[in-house]
């Protein structure tokens, strides 16, 4: 039993004139969608891409972008998203790790990929907005789509995920992965023929990329905003009649400091919150409100949601991230591999239909992370008696600010490339806005002295925007366990005291960044 | 890729608190249906069930017949279910054809059973009241179903459908196509979490069976009627908010006789109309009353729906069958097979993950039926330019009554049975309550007299109510085609007129056979 796809082309032969994408003020229904795709695939093809080929992507949330998605599994190739905000040289690294032959870009990304040295890791980069895909859409004659192109197993994209070790892992998600994680959360949360989507999340996160084929397997349209803008949000709801919308809290947040928020947000169906748990006050306020939130604990690795509490309950459970979802079986175990009993805390794994191929190139991290066909998360929580999960922590060290996961490791690794630095230690503080915001402490070495501004400026040459370190302080020895790790949690307590008053101007900054997000 | 069963565990682990069925006034949640299951499933195994075994079974609508198939599946035994209607003699030629060890009925249908010789064709006989499969619920130690008890390629059940040839064909669907059944339902006409799906429908039809599936896959309710009863039904739509309903033009026409009944359908949120066509007087009065109808043509060989309009749209095109579901590939093809264009009137064939494995134990009429992956039906009809479908003329010769196939052949054969039947020719006249009626006309041997009443005893012993001639007349010669071949329409013709005076007597006989079905 199989659902082969191409499932674009599949969907333009059952619902051709459903409205499939809204863009500003542009409307394609699906038939023009495939069309469209079709045309992209052939000018791909022209270029020399083949079935299997890897294709980075650096592309902001442009109808391109969607194109390039479905145009991409026509023709078979990897889809490799990248992070818009990371800087060229992560970019380059992410372009040889993956071994992409081809790099996507558009206008609106071409400074960043010039400044790549992408071209000479070999690969072809390709500027969307100048590829003519769209010059002969009147008339045209292309052939249809086959209707089984690729099968279940293979892979779709390699979307990056940053490791506990620093380096960033691309979790490989297969077209039965994103088939499996759209019909769970269509059982799960519903689905109307007359639902839309809103996507404002970037499509280089699995939140974002979901949607595109949740959206294409339902027959329903997707609302999508090039960047996440309140007002522009709650505009976009009311006329494009939204139902259905995927946010982070910081975004939530922002939209309830409108006086129309309560309002328009009350006519969407769903609102599904994930990325990170919403803060005790955030969730309080949408109770008050009535909003019909869908908390949610996802994960790159299995293709985005794992477990969601549904619109009618979420407020009788605040905090919890709901119920797994059907055909994916969550297990809390402790250190050595046991089950545990409900209400005891240990570490989420899982298994089912949407958990990952592997990380891509990485069969030591893949065989770590995925044990007799069980995902260990790192992310440690309970269930309760009536089967709801609990995320206590997520993996111990990881930092989430405005949607975005951030690796200490990573962070920290920069830190330490620096002369004057002999150990380092990244954290996330409590961040009202931002849910969590990044800071360092630094041991230099012995008598240097060494400058936070120089250690900015190192990060600032190797890291993405959001992964900067507000505050980096310098002490002269890291707090740890009679073993030997460093005491996180420490580290936290000491410099949430110490960077209270810096709390202003990490909003001021937080703010200007948080807009391509 | 795959989404192994049990689904009934599995939903009882996602959502165990939720209603799972309803009857009458009791009420049992997932959990509690899991329960039950086990304990059937454990005593179904005590009189030595394995798996890959075949059980008939003869059963109304009443809960052990739900608890049946989801046991019988826990066990890995194939269902088969057999239509209550039938006389003994059929239902002991179903038991030897299917090679059925098991034979499972209820205080309902214990009198039938006793006359079938299934126990002379080896068939264990379990009388479901009597097992004591509940007795011990409260407190009951029982071991948790296996999570993945069965893939998508085994059989779930094998169910009768009537040949052109005049034996009943088994079609075999495996869990995989109910699955993909489902999920096609779902994305066509949207499912939420709080939908309550009512059965009124015999389990033994597909359109039955497929809402058990259904509901467990999505989480919803089954609010069941033991039979058909207008006033029940709009009673029971209200008191346990049903949003979605199946039922057979028959049925709905004599729902909309009752003056609540406008009220209360529009209450449904999708009520899907399946089995036969609609007169065009039905879908006149369904658009006036503006009812969300789901006209839907369906076949027992694909799992049920194939193509469904929906409910905001079917009034617009009143009389076509709407757009095949997501995954099913319709075509129409000429007698050389070859593709017409949409408005030219053909056979339709289709593929897809609902169509069945083929019939049990007929590997011919299975290669006859499924030729490279396509289905034939039999039936035809058109695509018009928008890829609805409309059906011009189920299989040549099948009857439709009350929602009940009657193939011709079948009558006939029994008919000529009969020392003074040389020929036989059954059709179907169209009937405002059934649809359609079934009417005879035969041919004696040369000088024989022969009495309608003992043509009719003939077939009262050997087949079931629904498939009773209402009329038997003899002729001298039946219409023929130049080749030989008899010209059903022209039958058909004669007796329209000829029959005319008997529509009310028909009327009678109909209701009190209709209310079992």
């Amino acid at each position: 039993m199989n659902f082969p796809g191409d499932w674009l082309a599949q969907r333009a032969a059952a619902t051709p004139d459903r409205t499939a994408l809204v863009f500003e003020d542009k409307v394609w229904t699906f038939r023009e969608l495939d069309a469209l795709v079709q045309t992209m695939a052939a000018a791909f093809e022209r270029t020399g891409m083949r079935p299997g080929c890897h294709v980075a992507a650096l592309l902001p949330n442009i109808p391109e972008a969607v194109l390039a998605i479905h145009a991409l599994a026509r023709v078979g190739a990897v889809s490799v998203p990248l992070n818009m905000r990371l800087i060229p040289m992560e970019m380059t690294m992410l372009v040889e790790q993956t071994e992409a032959e081809f790099l996507l870009y558009s206008d609106e990304s071409r400074a960043q990929v010039l400044e790549t040295r992408a071209g000479d890791c070999g690969a072809t980069t390709i500027n969307l907005s100048e590829l003519s895909w769209d010059a002969r859409l009147e008339g045209a004659q292309v052939d249809p789509a086959p209707w089984d192109a690729h099968s279940h197993s293979s892979v779709q994209a390699i979307v990056f995920t940053s490791g506990t070790t620093g380096t960033p892992k691309g979790a490989m998600l297969t077209f039965g992965n994103h088939f499996a994680s759209a019909l769970a959360s269509a059982y799960h949360l519903g689905v109307l023929p007359e639902d839309r989507w809103m996507l404002c999340m970037p499509l280089y996160h699995v939140g974002g990329l979901a949607i595109i084929w949740r959206a294409c397997l339902y027959g329903i349209a997707i609302v999508m905003l090039e960047r996440f803008d309140e007002t522009a949000v709650l505009d976009a709801i009311e006329r494009h009649r939204v139902t259905m919308i995927s946010l982070v809290p910081t975004m939530l947040a922002r939209l309830l400091e409108l006086p129309a928020a309560g309002r328009v947000l009350k006519q969407v169906r769903v609102i599904l919150l994930g990325g990170a748990a919403g803060s005790p006050k955030l969730l309080e306020r949408c109770a008050e409100v009535g909003l019909p939130l869908a908390p949610t604990y996802g994960l790159t690795e299995a293709a985005s949601q794992v477990a969601t509490a549904l619109p009618g309950e979420w407020y009788m459970r605040a905090g919890s991230a709901g119920r797994p979802l059907p055909f994916t079986r969550l297990r809390i175990i402790n250190d050595s591999g046991a089950e545990l009993p409900p209400g005891e805390v240990g570490e989420i794994v899982l298994s089912g239909p949407t958990v990952m191929k592997g990380y891509y190139g990485l069969p030591e991290e893949t065989a770590a992370a995925i044990q007799d066909g069980w995902l260990r998360t790192g992310d440690l929580g309970h269930l309760d008696n009536d089967g709801h999960l609990w995320i206590v922590q997520r993996r111990t060290d990881l930092i989430v600010s405005g949607g975005e996961n951030i690796y200490p490791a990573e962070v920290e690794s920069v830190l330490l490339q620096h002369p004057a630095v002999s150990e380092a230690c990244v954290v996330g503080l409590p961040d009202e806005e931002w849910g969590q915001r990044v800071v360092a402490v630094i041991v230099p070495v012995d008598g240097a002295a060494v400058e936070a501004e120089d250690l900015l400026a190192l990060c600032r040459a190797r890291l993405g925007g959001y992964k900067l370190p507000r505050t980096i302080r310098s002490v002269a020895e890291l707090p740890r366990t009679p073993s030997g790790k460093i005491v996180r949690r420490e580290v936290a307590r000491m410099m949430q005291s110490e960077t209270m008053g810096a709390a202003e101007s990490s909003k001021t900054e937080g703010k200007r960044n948080g807009k391509s997000g």
